[in-house]
């Protein structure tokens, strides 16, 4: 671990000797040390440390560079922390901090804050902003309204390259960043959208309706975020108009905002699929953290009873041949296991549009038929190890048979259920994992443990 | 489902019924209908009908329409099927597809392919593109040389906003897609870069120097493409240079790219942390698909006898008490969630560079102080179903203590573990799983039947 400092610079990551310097010129109360070793970091690096260093340490770090921290490094910040950070800097500070946003960036950091410190920050802000920022947050949240920064460049259909160049050039306010020009017809519904690069490769008479991209994709201010991105990764788009229910432009997305929100559905997947609440955060305290995970370990103790209940009703054949009991975990394992393959892909491709009604059958299909295979594959193999190690033919044959059925039964679940739920409009990532695991236990045991009553006494 | 067309126009999703008309036309061999229905596809969206179709419909659709299948199409394609799709065109189809598209759409659709289509596809190219195709292959797989397009626009830092504008205005052969324009000094190292927004927004005389961007991130050729994706997530580029190990202007990267790029990164992840190889596409077929998902069930065999074997130290106590057998499984698969629940919070907090060495053991502490606390609260409900079930206030002991323990083991297994297998360098993602299930299966069994034992006998 010497040579850290080489590889974080390598990877875009906070080394650890800045790390450890910052907390302790903090920790001495020293501005000058603290401003010199923070005034040269990213804004995203300066909120990373933010929310790696604990409470305490954070507040002093505030207390002593609250004076630095500017619009960019809030809206970087993890959720979790947030309101903390807010609560503490100078309220002069934060007024600066968001006055140097764009609208979309300032809705973001205050959506999810008390209503004090959101009105706190929306008084900082010049009337025009405020009133900006309080049409977003009328949008509902996750939709692209709320995504949108306001702040666009647009011009009429009409316009030659020659026009769109002297508007440009005679706007002060154009917004930080913008890469199109919207072309909008009279009742200001956006028709196209033409590249900065094509307006300044193309000469002054040039009409701008002739040079406009191909990839337009205007986007409903009322559409889920997560489509969203989704539509931007599909398309390739770096940026895309928004427009309200009379098709009128009222915003704009660029692709950062849309590479955000594919980044956070992802995290929302994976961690679902874990049964861990999709807001956790690794600054979370413990008891916040104790009740993101509580409920799923609740519902997993109960299929995990369910699972016992069956397993009760063979008790007399387990207090025959104790081997059962050794046994039995094995194929609940395997069809849990196969079934968790199968259900990740199958939520995976609900995620990316991949499964639909087009190929859903001929998916179950393949899903089954790779749990049959693998199924007799592990079968032979248990079937020779139940032999082997207990000496009797019939109980490898009874935990190989109950392997295959469970195994396609893995298969079966594990696509069907996902889909299913989709189609119920509940995410599949948040639920199907208890569901699946309840059918590949109870299946598991009670097909081992029932043929072996019947074939083994 | 009568209203799935209108539900699929919201989502950017191929409807059904388009679909079926076009699988239909194909297979009644009617190249007028399939045109018809196809034309107005985008690229992405005719990629994802081939992926879609089984293999005989997708062969129908390519014979009659291969000649609309353009260079976007082929980009935009699952690797798993590319092979098929180029093997089933036209090579002058082909060849005209490749010459439209960038260098860097070149590179990631031939990666990937058998030396004798890459052959073929190299020779399809004018010499110049077939040069930078060539060079971009020299790099290595996932790098951002692979990643990057050769396509670029590059100016000496003495320039004006005027005379930007005239080289613009002066060239014919433009990137298609382009944002900035990157500063060189005359070795040709990148210094900075101008949005093509500022060089509108500002009179020629400016100086561009005093325009250019903070967000000026230059990128080494030979950086890994996952650490180029998170640096556009973390630092909200839009484009950044790419430079040789001299520090030259080499290639340019795009968001868009780099959003493919996260997007990938996660499928990885997620199928990593589900046991299921991360090349596995939907569109594979049944014996690709078994062997992706064979090693993973066999390592999970060997485990789960592994957990059988410490069961088997205790025949005797359960041939005792069966109610052992009934509630043993219960201790290990809360352990096994709860464990799953820390390993898949840390897997993602080392992916996005949260958990590092500066949180390390405060992370630590957290997941097993969650852990010790939930398995108070479980063990309490489990302590009380013992009793309630089982009539006996010692088995409702041991199953309470042996429910702490193991969920203690599981956040600390659960963190450690994956923290261990990034620092030796190995995906955290993809054997975290594994271990941590053993970890929580073996002290689970062997907690709960070695108390009963000592207790209960």
């Amino acid at each position: 671990m010497t040579d850290e400092s080489l590889i974080d610079e390598d990877r875009y990551e906070l080394d650890r000797a800045t790390v450890r310097a910052i907390v302790a010129a903090a920790g001495a109360g020293s501005v000058t040390r603290l401003t010199e070793l923070m005034e040269p970091l990213h804004a995203a690096d300066i909120a990373d440390l933010l929310e790696q260093v604990d409470s305490e340490q954070r507040l002093d770090i505030l207390r002593l560079f609250g004076g630095g921290i500017d619009g960019e490094i809030l809206s970087e910040l993890d959720e979790s922390i947030r309101e903390e950070v807010i609560g503490a800097l100078h309220p002069e500070v934060l007024g600066e901090a968001m006055r140097e946003l764009e609208s979309d960036d300032v809705v973001d950091i205050i959506e999810d804050l008390a209503s004090h410190q959101q009105d706190m920050i929306l008084e900082t802000l010049e009337d025009g902003d405020r009133v900006a920022v309080e049409q977003a947050l009328a949008y509902p949240e996750h939709s692209a309204g709320r995504l949108m920064q306001r702040e666009l460049v647009a011009g009429p259909e009409h316009w030659t390259v020659g026009e769109a160049i002297d508007y440009l050039r005679s706007h002060d306010d154009l917004p930080e960043e913008f890469y199109h020009l919207i072309l909008i017809d009279p009742r200001f519904r956006p028709t196209g959208y033409v590249t900065l690069g094509k307006i300044l490769g193309h000469p002054r008479e040039q009409n701008l309706t002739e040079i406009v991209e191909d990839s337009f994709h205007p986007i409903e201010a009322l559409q889920e975020e997560s489509e969203v991105a989704y539509a931007f990764n599909q398309y390739h788009l770096i940026t895309a108009p928004v427009v309200d229910e009379e098709g009128r432009l009222v915003g704009v997305i660029t692709i950062d905002d849309a590479m955000a929100v594919l980044d956070d559905e992802h995290e929302e997947d994976i961690l679902r699929l874990a049964g861990v609440d999709e807001e956790s955060s690794l600054a979370d305290r413990v008891i916040a953290t104790i009740k993101r995970r509580f409920p799923w370990l609740a519902v997993n103790l109960v299929t995990a009873v369910l699972a016992s209940l069956v397993i009760a009703q063979f008790e007399v054949a387990i207090a025959q041949i104790v081997a059962l009991a050794v046994l039995m975990p094995i194929v609940a394992s395997m069809g849990g296991n196969a079934g968790t393959q199968s259900l990740t892909v199958a939520v995976r491709a609900i995620a990316t549009k991949d499964l639909t009604g087009a190929n859903v059958w001929r998916v179950i299909r393949r899903e089954v038929l790779v749990g049959l295979v693998n199924g007799v594959l592990f079968a032979v193999v248990m079937g020779i190890v139940g032999i082997i190690w207990f000496g009797s033919p019939a109980l490898g044959a009874v935990i190989a048979v109950a392997m295959v059925i469970n195994m396609v039964v893995a298969g079966l679940a594990g696509t069907v259920i996902p889909v299913l739920l989709e189609r119920a409009n509940i995410d599949p990532a948040l639920a199907s994992g208890a569901f699946v695991t309840t059918v590949t236990d109870v299946v598991g045991f009670f097909a081992f443990l029932g043929l072996a009553a019947v074939v083994l006494l």
